[in-house]
């Protein structure tokens, strides 16, 4: 905890200089991008890597190193120029020179996964803060397993003026305050100017008082003045039991002297002219792209630093009684394990077959799961006893006790989707946060950012349609699941019963580069899955639950609670000599990605009636040419459910006719 | 501005039990709701009804009448009883028998347009309290152009501790804050409890200090302290230039005498036990459903008061010289005028034929419409120069001057979306306001309640795809046009050139129940509609703008700035003697809506090939059987676009290709 000594800090001017002139060269040879947020938090940099940060570029992904993000993501230049300087062996001078070019790393905003040293992908402002505070939640938790001896690290955060207005912070500000996150560093680049122009045009906050507010420790200091940075992030640093924020009042694009301190130094290159002042005014001498031995043995010095931290902890881990439960945390989860337990589960439900609400199933679920996986970390938007997901072995997670594993997220979906980001991209835990279907909504943003990250997150979502009942449109998803079905890399699981819910379980934690969704229901439903049930057939995204005996005349397929309907409807059928075979399609992902042989297995080539108490969008894959759809087009209204089902006509008499209009 | 006199403060307490009763026995009835909230807020209501509320139950939509937003919506039976005993012709004892059944209008959250005298549909939270910040926006800006005289009206919120959580909150409170809403007073329901438990289970955040960070006049009383209350909401109206929050420390269910400042008095009847002690505590021997007449009387004594309000309203506004002026501010846009300047727009287009991106042809069309309807309202979320929202003749709406008619969001999606309601809802102006695309999501709760509500709310929305170029798939959006087609009642316009984004402007500002939004190209897009301007094609949702001379080999179908890429793949066709027909298809909803025939005419009976950047799905309606789809299949990239276009296939040639490989 005691700050670093013998730092040489003779150098930190050249060593932000580099940042500046590195990000304006490669912005102008982009000819886009973002040269004021570089340039302007580049002394604040400079002081906090060369004094503070324990990274060691070659062992990027080491467990124990300090999280930088950068929140205001459009600086991006300031990462990729602090990682060229700090010597990652993927972020050689050609990355820079080819800033925004198609293949190299060097994306537009800092991508996760695209280059080392990219704690988490940003640039939608404020879900980089937000999915710091989910770090920094991860490595007190961590902390409270494995002691300081292997889990001692700060995580910092560059956050804009954006950052500050979005919605999201608030959410996370009142949650890392309440948490007492007091390895958490907030340096807010306060520089006065949004893209509309300074930021008075559109906000009067207090910024101070706000954190304060919240129980955060805040100072402010000029962000040019680097011993006032250093022993603001000392002071904060020292403060262990808050959170703290350091107003850094910067120049945007300092050190370009016609430009600086105007949004039109925000979002444009600054051009040649204005470049060749900037040199002259940083006593920058040196050519685009060239960085004289000096400045990088000082950052070199930095790696060093940290590499030595590094090799100091392995040789610790070694020693560590720990050693096995920490590397099992950070690993993926024992796929056996989860397996047996799992397949031992359900042999016990095949014979129960009990009839639940599938929420309920899940809650079942995880009381298997939570008591086999070490490392699973619950919570909820505040709707703990409706979602379900806290099991019997849970303790809350608080600022005082970092030992539980059952976060209360209050009533903060964005919130809490960006925490568990920021929680699965720390490692050490497998997140997992309820809410209604409905306000996954609130959380979008952040669940984007998991897919396009790829980070094992898990969403419980329940009350997941007009089932729910008397809450009424507000409450009711019906264009939910088609708008989550549209989005890359996430897997949308809806499943019928309690076995099937299980199984999505299974399957969703086994996927260590996807996020999925449990949509799940409010009512109970019958155990439907008696058969079969060695195997996960939820994996395969869709299955034949009831074979036509003697060839289809018409094949019926549901998700969630309307397979039970569908059901109903081939009963009601075979009453009339009609041959229905029932499909259950829990997850239209993992079917899409089945060949085509299975897939044929499953649809049959009779004609067929799809039915899911929503819109048909998202459908068409599975019903093809002759196909009929029973379910939602318009929003849901409120009253008990299962008049809604009759009022919407979502029944297994309005199934069962759809099926005999196409086959007559 | 002074308070009013004469009021009879006798009753109060007859009057707030009466609000308990009624809650506690339509719930107990519904066997489903929220007691907790009506219980604990019943004597604030009967206060601020009693003594401060201006409306005429019996012109329910005058214009100058107080509003008030039940933001905790759980607690709708708050509302419906105030309306019952108020004297709403529409909510007679029957609807609050039959809470949350099918076809009463009593729903289990507040719905608008179910009900006379419900401002906004609240239960998702924080939205009614943002809305309500869009609706004394809006009071202050008709303010200051009709004056005191007709436009002088308070908007009184209750909030709850999840409304405050919520993300949203923060936006609109230093939004409310930094444009001096001093007609707001939110009464903040200070209950301490949450569904999961006492409040200091997730917060720890001093409200009272937020709200002061933001600018905002501060109170907190007793709750249960009429007076205390009275004398509260009578200070917050005498500031004028702050908006005012008044804590009301309340105890959640208070009357029920054993399970009052519980969580499990929130969300579940109580019981006829506690029912029976309650009225015991409450000293309320009647029976359920039962209000005696000198309580009716002291309701009805508010409406009388209101009516004498706005009858003397009426005189004004009828000897007023502003009175059409006013009046047509209220009304729908002159839709004649609209067409008249569109037309004659376009046919100055079609000669002109201008290279645009359609973001630019939005602010092209918006300096006619601006010019021509006296009631636009635009805005942008701190985007304006890359949105181009505003136009020449606007200017800021500002805490010193609500003449304006542009307003400064800040980076606040959510935030804005919600006052876009709030200033829908309100009347007097129709507000559109600007974010990219991407970042609708931010918003998308709000986005969800303009849809349901049916209110008119244009969004523009830019950089609608890898078009955008270098920022990268964090910016660039894949799903998020399949997942707003997904939505019901909301029109999903995404215009191909010039001519195409002044018709879809032209058919959005006509939808008076139901919400639009443009989805508006960063890159420039040649003319392509440069005969039949006379008709508006957009509103047609879909129409051919290319036939195939003598019969169609293939018909290519692209929107926005694909269909450049349709035309050009059916010249490279028209080179090997295939002949294809192009469609636009800038709106699918209004495309469903027309007839087979117009259908069939467009979409023809060849194969056809879709072209958008952006997933499938979404499509299947236009694209039928024999066909093939040229688009995305994930996440963006960072790059120029033209390079994006090329390595993600989305060409003139690989839609040429696939239309060869259908027609084989």
């Amino acid at each position: 905890m005691n700050a670093p000594t013998q730092i040489d800090t003779s150098a930190e001017d050249l060593m932000a200089n580099a940042i500046r002139a590195l990000s304006m060269d490669a912005v102008q040879a982009a000819n886009s991008g973002h040269p004021g947020a570089p340039m302007g938090t580049a002394d604040i940099a400079a002081v906090l890597f060369n004094r503070f940060m324990k990274i060691d570029p070659s062992a990027d992904k080491w467990a124990d190193r300090d999280r930088f993000v950068m929140s205001a993501g459009h600086g991006s230049m300031l990462v990729y120029a602090i990682n060229h300087l700090l010597g990652y062996d993927d972020m050689d001078m050609d990355q820079l020179r080819n800033f925004r070019q198609m293949g190299y790393r060097t994306a537009g905003h800092p991508e996760y996964g695209h280059a080392k040293g990219i704690e988490v992908t940003t640039g939608p402002l404020g879900q980089g803060f937000s999915s710091a505070v989910g770090m920094a939640l991860a490595e007190r938790m961590h902390n409270a397993r494995f002691g300081d001896e292997l889990v001692d690290h700060y995580t910092y955060v560059i956050a804009g003026d954006g950052c500050l207005m979005e919605g999201v912070s608030h959410e996370v500000i009142d949650f890392a305050g309440h948490h007492g996150l007091g390895r958490l560093i907030v340096l807010w680049d306060d520089n006065q100017i949004t893209i509309d122009g300074s930021t008075d045009v559109s906000t009067s906050m207090n910024q101070k008082m706000r954190f304060e507010a919240a129980g955060w420790h805040v100072q402010a200091v000029d962000g040019h003045d680097k011993e006032a940075v250093a022993a603001a992030i000392q002071a904060a640093r020292e403060v262990t039991d808050k959170p703290s924020m350091i107003a850094c009042r910067t120049i945007i694009g300092f050190g370009a002297p016609n430009k600086q301190g105007s949004h039109s130094v925000h979002g444009a290159p600054l051009g040649d002219e204005e470049i060749a002042a900037a040199r002259e005014a940083l006593d920058w001498p040196h050519a685009p792209f060239t960085v004289p031995q000096e400045v990088y043995d000082a950052w070199h010095a930095v790696s060093a630093r940290g590499r030595a931290a590094r090799e100091a902890w392995e040789t610790r881990l070694t020693a560590s009684a720990h050693k096995d439960a920490f590397q099992t945390s950070m690993a993926n989860p024992d796929a056996a394990a989860l397996d047996a337990a799992i397949d031992a589960y359900k042999a016990k439900l095949s014979a129960d077959a009990p009839k639940v609400a599938t929420r309920k199933a899940s809650q079942m679920a995880l009381e298997v799961i939570n008591a086999t996986l070490p490392n699973t970390a619950g919570g909820s938007a505040d709707l703990t006893g409706s979602n379900l997901t806290m099991t019997g072995d849970m303790t809350d997670v608080t600022a005082s006790d970092f030992s539980g594993n059952y976060i209360r997220y209050g009533v903060r979906e964005h919130g809490m989707n960006a925490i568990m980001n920021g929680i699965a991209l720390h490692g050490g835990f497998i997140p997992y946060g309820g809410t209604f279907l409905i306000f996954a909504d609130y959380g979008r943003g952040a669940i984007r950012l998991a897919a396009l990250m790829g980070v094992r997150v898990i969403y419980v979502l329940t009350h997941d349609s007009i089932g729910l009942g008397e809450d009424g449109p507000t409450h009711q998803p019906v264009e939910v699941l088609a708008s989550y079905r549209a989005m890359p890399n996430l897997n949308v699981f809806r499943p019928a019963d309690v076995v099937e819910t299980a199984e999505a379980w299974q399957a969703a934690l086994k996927f260590e580069n996807t996020p999925s969704m449990l949509s799940l229901s409010r009512q109970g439903l019958p155990c439907l899955r008696t058969e079969h049930v060695a195997e996960n057939m939820v994996a395969k995204g869709a299955y034949v639950l009831r074979e036509a005996e003697g060839g289809r005349d018409v094949t019926l397929i549901g998700t969630g609670s309307e397979v039970e309907i569908a059901m109903k409807a081939a009963d009601l059928l075979a009453e009339e000599g009609i041959k229905a075979a029932v499909v259950s399609a829990p997850c239209f992902e993992l079917f899409a990605a089945q060949d085509d042989a299975y897939k044929t297995s499953v649809l049959g080539d009779a004609p067929r009636v799809g039915v899911e108490a929503a819109v048909e969008q998202g459908w068409a894959p599975l019903l093809g040419q002759n196909a009929a759809f029973v379910g939602m087009t318009g929003f849901g209204a409120s009253a008990p459910a299962g008049e809604l089902y009759k009022h919407f006509g979502i029944t297994a008499e309005a199934v069962a006719a759809a099926a005999k209009e196409l086959i007559k």
